[in-house]
């Protein structure tokens, strides 16, 4: 086996992660839907050897940031942008090696439309799609489909799990060598190759075949970001990488070895399954210069704007009556919004006894995800310590500004790292699966007749 | 007023029109999912000055071709291929001036997706996608989506007028110039220039704004196809193309006729709509030439895919059971699949007296289209009649092959049209828009606070 390697992924938004990113002196949001900006950071990206490009995603605007919109204020750095699937297909054909993580909803998608544009992506990419899974908890979203609550999350992740099924389905409706082009004969393909799902389940009745042929990678990537009970068995049952956040190397070591210890029953390898921690990197030569970066951002968070930040978590209490340096207040847990990360960041408000300000600080900067500040050599020494003490398979990198947050972490952390034997200095495959050293799965349909054929 | 000049939109599936196409010496059916190919192909189309890349679809295999699989014998060609979304976003991403004509179904997508995922390719190709808005007839298509039959025809036309209309209000959630990125003060956009659609209708509730800034075009252009009188009171009151199937001039011209005379009741002027019937073109040096290309490609159609291709028009009927070279028999129309090219092949097969041989012939090459075979100035002469005689704005051009078929048509007519002065020696706008002459619409939200402004 190859010496094992950091994976890294990096979220580049065309804005930035960071909620006051965008007022980075070197910051571009005028070209947050300009394509040859997106394509500038992707040549970056792939300069830096990153196996692939994440994107986040929601179907409304300012799906889990609350609203300040009517206040006069704005969180727009993070409430427009590109779809992901579209801008992958565009930025897929001016690269050649980096993957493509887009976000879709099990909830607000169909199994079929959602198949068929991962498949064509990983075809057109030749074979660097992936799909990060979400169920989509958001009330924004709901009332933009018809609805007028979002679904509870046990049956959204009942929903996921046969959305995914029927989806694999889809991708194995040809087998890999089922065409032949046989223009002698005027055979396309051979019929015995191709597989209807007829599936007919609690919630989606697919029958007939995907009409893109199985994807290269045979299935897409399959990634998922859950952290709750639900989302870790969802992840342990199909997911190849997990996105998370983690805040400390015990908690982290905590969530690997769990959710590792879960593959087994699903008859997988703790090697199916990447681990990929979230991280914020504020990096610079000296470690007063990395700091200075990191108080700049935070300096520019409008409160107005720190205070939408935080109206997710507030449970419908207006903020602003409070002094922004007072202790974060008491809260009715029941009127909180639903999901993982919010509940993480209160936890993480009580633990700390964070005044407002500092908790939206802590908000807008990473959403939650561990943040490191120094020099290359003291985030490395960081990076190191988690990827060989069993709590990260690699990181997916969040840089607070971009461009600069990226070129910095291209530019400075990606040598040190090269320096240390820990990651690449050229892509191994041509593949997502292959540089993220996952298997390529067989055909459903290939495997249940070789199951057969041995049984008989 | 500018010269008007002929408009072109090119059907260039990666694998041929014709459903022998594939079988062509030059043709490349093993690239049917190569992008590097389609790379090839609208290059090609783009030094052939085409306004559009224009992409048929549907949601299943063998959509409306009828099944002939099962037999053992293959349509394959026209089964599977890229998803046209993500294929147009990936060739967007190398060229400069053609746009990109996307089919989607108003009666299996959602507003919000759909929307979502043509402004983002109009902000990727920075203002060349249009949307083919199709009711998606067809019952493969139906079991994909857990319906067992598809939605009557009026039905579905009313869904579609409404689907439209969601999909202007969510391109028209943020003014223009919504966006400000104020780095001084904190303000990214202006919330006055943000509008939330609010809908509730018959068939959708869509409450919140979509979260991709308004397209470089306003709206990507609305393209419509549907002959029918329902399909052209949806075209009269929103459609900026017809592409229309047409087999003689004076049919071309009714129909011309007709639709520019339902605009003016929408508030529209005859030049709002570019009305362009689909032709399918053999052309060689000599009409000898030409002649042999057609029969070298009807010669190629295996005649158990010509019965397959048949089957949708048999209505239940084993055509088998025939002498292919005896007229095509009786039929019951009840029993007819839904759809106005079907019924149009029937008319047709009546009128010329068609054996077997001959429909699946005359349906293999270009589905009910207009077909001409002959030189340049043969072909020419009667594009030119039909565009002078109000009967066409312009043509959408099936080769019948690919890539001899699109070759043919840059090399060979384009030069031909030029020296005409018929059409463009370069593109005119960097807009599709542009390109076609048409008009880039007002917002809506500003057009009503206008009015009121000027009411009070």
């Amino acid at each position: 086996m190859a010496e094992r390697k950091i994976r890294l992924g990096a979220f580049i938004p065309t804005t930035s992660q960071h909620a006051a990113g965008w007022r980075h002196p070197e910051s571009r949001p005028q070209d947050h839907l300009n394509i040859d900006y997106a394509i500038e950071l992707v040549k970056t990206a792939e300069r830096g050897l990153f196996d692939a490009y994440f994107l986040a995603d929601t179907l409304a605007v300012r799906g889990d940031w609350g609203s300040v919109t009517s206040k006069g204020w704005s969180l727009g750095d993070k409430d427009t942008g590109f779809e992901p699937v579209t801008l992958f297909a565009a930025l897929s054909a001016v690269t050649k090696h980096i993957g493509f993580v887009a976000t879709a909803s099990t909830t607000y998608e169909h199994p079929y439309t959602l198949a068929r544009k991962y498949a064509s992506l990983d075809h057109i990419s030749k074979g660097r799609a992936a799909w990060n899974v979400v169920t989509t908890a958001s009330k924004q979203v709901a009332r933009n489909f018809g609805l007028s609550e979002h679904p509870d999350a046990k049956t959204c992740y009942a929903q996921a799990h046969e959305f995914i099924e029927v989806v694999q389905k889809l991708w194995d409706s040809w087998e890999d060598d089922a065409f032949i082009y046989d223009k002698d004969s005027g055979q396309f393909f051979q019929p015995e190759k191709f597989h209807e799902p007829q599936h007919k389940g609690k919630f989606f009745e697919v029958q007939g075949a995907l009409n893109v042929p199985r994807p290269p990678q045979g299935y897409p990537v399959i990634v998922q970001a859950g952290q709750s009970e639900d989302g870790r068995e969802l992840a342990a049952k199909f997911a190849e990488v997990i996105f998370t956040a983690q805040q400390s190397l015990e908690d982290a070591q905590a969530f690997y070895r769990d959710v590792k210890g879960r593959l087994a029953k699903y008859g997988r390898h703790a090697d199916d399954l990447k681990i990929m921690p979230g991280v914020s990197i504020f990096v610079a030569k000296t470690a007063e210069e990395a700091q200075e970066k990191y108080d700049l951002l935070n300096s520019l968070i409008h409160p107005q704007v720190g205070l939408g930040l935080l109206s997710g978590l507030a449970g419908g209490i207006d903020l602003e009556q409070y002094d922004l340096d007072q202790p974060f207040p008491e809260l009715d847990e029941k009127l909180i919004d639903f999901g993982s990360r919010q509940q993480m960041m209160i936890e993480i408000a009580r633990k700390h006894h964070f005044t407002i300000r500092q908790l939206y600080e802590y908000v807008a900067s990473a959403r939650g995800h561990w943040t490191l500040v120094g020099t290359p050599e003291q985030i490395v020494d960081q990076l190191q310590e988690w990827f060989e003490h069993e709590a990260a398979d690699g990181f997916n990198i969040l840089p607070p500004s971009t461009p600069a947050g990226l070129n910095d972490f291209v530019d400075l952390i990606v040598p040190e790292l090269q320096r240390r034997g820990l990651f690449r200095t050229e892509y191994e495959g041509t593949t997502l699966r292959e540089n993220l050293g996952l298997k390529r799965p067989e055909n459903q349909y290939v495997l249940a007749q070789r199951n057969t054929a041995v049984a008989s």
